[in-house]
């Protein structure tokens, strides 16, 4: 962080998205305890204290802001007790997550009008977060002239899971990271496209990760999405009062659909920039990411279990309390919660959602909760 | 069976032999329930209580047997209670099956002097226990004439895990099943020698299940393994008196070695003969073999188990209360007990063994026991 660089954390309100389920990590992550509660890495900390942790060198305690599920909120709490009960924002019922930005945004406003929001994920690795903490500085920095600053992650390889973002003009540096404008967002593109891409040297990955001025995101939402800009300016007044339930009736839950920030915004607007970072960035959104991940053991293994094998190498196995005994296998994963056993190659982590629509359509909802 | 077969029977005993540990079948085999104990085919019957209900349309409950280490008589008495408690006979240390066999035959000199003993297997399944029946009737009837008689199982393909008999000349019809002369035993050969022995056409697999009658292997004891017969005539007198555990200590535990039946006796006695049939014979003696006799469910597994599969076919899974999730797995064995997960390609089921010396060598008893 460069020296004049404290002033610009006065307004600086780190706001990390907690709702989602990662139902990729099932049968761990479930829904009375999603992936970013979950101590994933096996170091102590879940996913929500970790992106919590990367953020308090920076700012104190209560400039961090949790927007979550209303039914996760006493979670947060529990596993973030420094952060203030009114910064854990809970929402009533999921609509997207330009919305969730949107209700981070206006608490922020009654707070602070010249608050700056870092929009911040719960479900990622961050190596580097010291470059993550220089990143947001630059951004705070960059958003008092009104730009929309995404971190943008420089590829490593050319991933077909990931959006994203085409590069144009350099538009210098700010506390010492390089912002460029943001030609054009691309959506997930075939193995060729992103071959391509990766070539071209000009796109990052989109992190879902964001810096701007409150006020800023509110305008977009004025412009862009008008009807969700109605209701949260209908629901501010009535954040922390008595009113606060029926407000979020009134206005919260008639909105419709689930429009992404990258859709309802960041695609349309104008002045949209994009700090190119390398933050030792992984996605944790799958089990064969969690093997690749973590660090193995001299057999080359991820234990997070006692595990007995014979002739085996690169396997995740997690359990809490079982013996897993593993024969012969390579690549695998083996996840042993109490009540479900998941076996499957790594290379098959993506088809988790299978097994999940199976069990809704079963009514074996038992295994989801 | 004959018409004239009823009074063969009068004599005829079948004994179980169910001391076993069946450690290949570990997880669920253990030192507290071995294999022989569990119902392993899914359907109600232990594989004891399995020997047992062939025997039933044969002779009366009190004429069956069972030879088991001591620690397992409540258990054999437990699942086997119409067998008399006296006929459930527990060694105090395992010393090999000819002992095993031995102790038998004096419970049932005791008993009737011209009992005929049918030496049994409880870890075999056995798809046409009629032919077993009449196999063991027409034995009984050869058995008069002081042959030790083997049944052979026919093979049908080179397998090199199981011992041979290479027939010699027919020796006639016995309740209408072929006798042969026993021209030799052969060990386990390896895979050229099977194919060989399978084209040969004269060669059975030796299945561990004999005919003889009691006085006749107590012959050949004295003869071959004259230790083994002093330490037996000694016991005989006090079996089942008061001073069996003085008897026992004095007799039973000095014995030396494990000599199996067929290398202490079968292998060195003059008059042996063989029934070559087709019982519709497995030997249970893993989970890949397990996974190949069970029925398969509509996918082609076999799920012993609250089974959700995607894309998974040849999958044994077993679990008592848990649900087992696989995606993408083939020829794959899910075995979880309370305590343990094992999880194996099917080719590799015979490394079992591999995680139990692991176990050993690391004192994690608690898993065996």
């Amino acid at each position: 962080m460069t020296t004049n660089a404290t002033h610009l954390t006065h307004h600086l309100y780190p706001t990390i998205i907690a709702g989602g389920m990662g139902s990729r990590l099932w049968p761990r992550s479930r829904k009375s305890s999603p992936k970013q509660f979950l101590d994933l890495m096996g170091n102590g900390r879940s996913m929500l204290q970790e992106a919590y942790d990367r953020m308090t060198p920076l700012v104190p305690a209560d400039h961090i802001y949790v927007i979550t599920n209303r039914e996760y909120v006493d979670m947060v709490r529990a596993q973030l007790p420094d952060v203030p009960a009114e910064n854990i924002v809970g929402e009533p019922a999921a609509r997207g997550s330009a919305a969730a930005i949107g209700l981070g945004a206006i608490h922020l406003l009654n707070r602070d009008p010249d608050a700056v929001m870092a929009v911040l994920t719960a479900d990622h690795l961050i190596r580097r977060p010291d470059v993550l903490r220089d990143a947001l500085v630059g951004g705070a920095d960059l958003a008092q002239s009104g730009e929309l600053i995404t971190l943008g992650i420089r590829p490593t390889y050319p991933e077909t899971g990931y959006g994203y973002i085409e590069m144009g003009d350099a538009l210098g540096q700010f506390n010492g990271m390089e912002a460029r404008r943001v030609r054009r967002f691309r959506e997930k593109p075939d193995l060729a496209t992103a071959q391509a891409f990766l070539e071209a040297g000009n796109f990052v990955w989109n992190s879902g990760m964001f810096v701007w001025r409150a006020d800023v995101i509110m305008a977009q939402f004025q412009r862009f999405m008008p009807e969700l800009h109605a209701a949260l300016t209908g629901l501010q007044p009535a954040l922390n009062g008595p009113d606060a339930a029926a407000a979020f009736d009134a206005f919260w839950m008639p909105l419709q659909g689930n429009v992404t920030i990258d859709y309802g915004v960041m695609e349309k607007a104008d002045r949209v920039a994009v700090f190119p970072v390398d933050l030792g960035w992984h996605d944790i959104g799958s089990w064969a990411a969690l093997l690749e991940v973590l660090p193995k053991d001299a057999d080359g293994n991820v234990a997070h279990a006692r595990h007995l094998h014979h002739d085996s190498s690169n396997v995740l196995v997690f359990s809490k309390d079982r013996l897993i005994a593993t024969i012969g296998l390579e690549d695998m994963i083996v996840v042993d919660t109490g009540d479900v056993v998941l076996v499957m190659p790594a290379d098959r982590a993506q088809d988790v959602k299978k097994i999940i629509q199976a069990l809704q359509k079963r009514g074996l909802n038992e295994y989801l909760e």
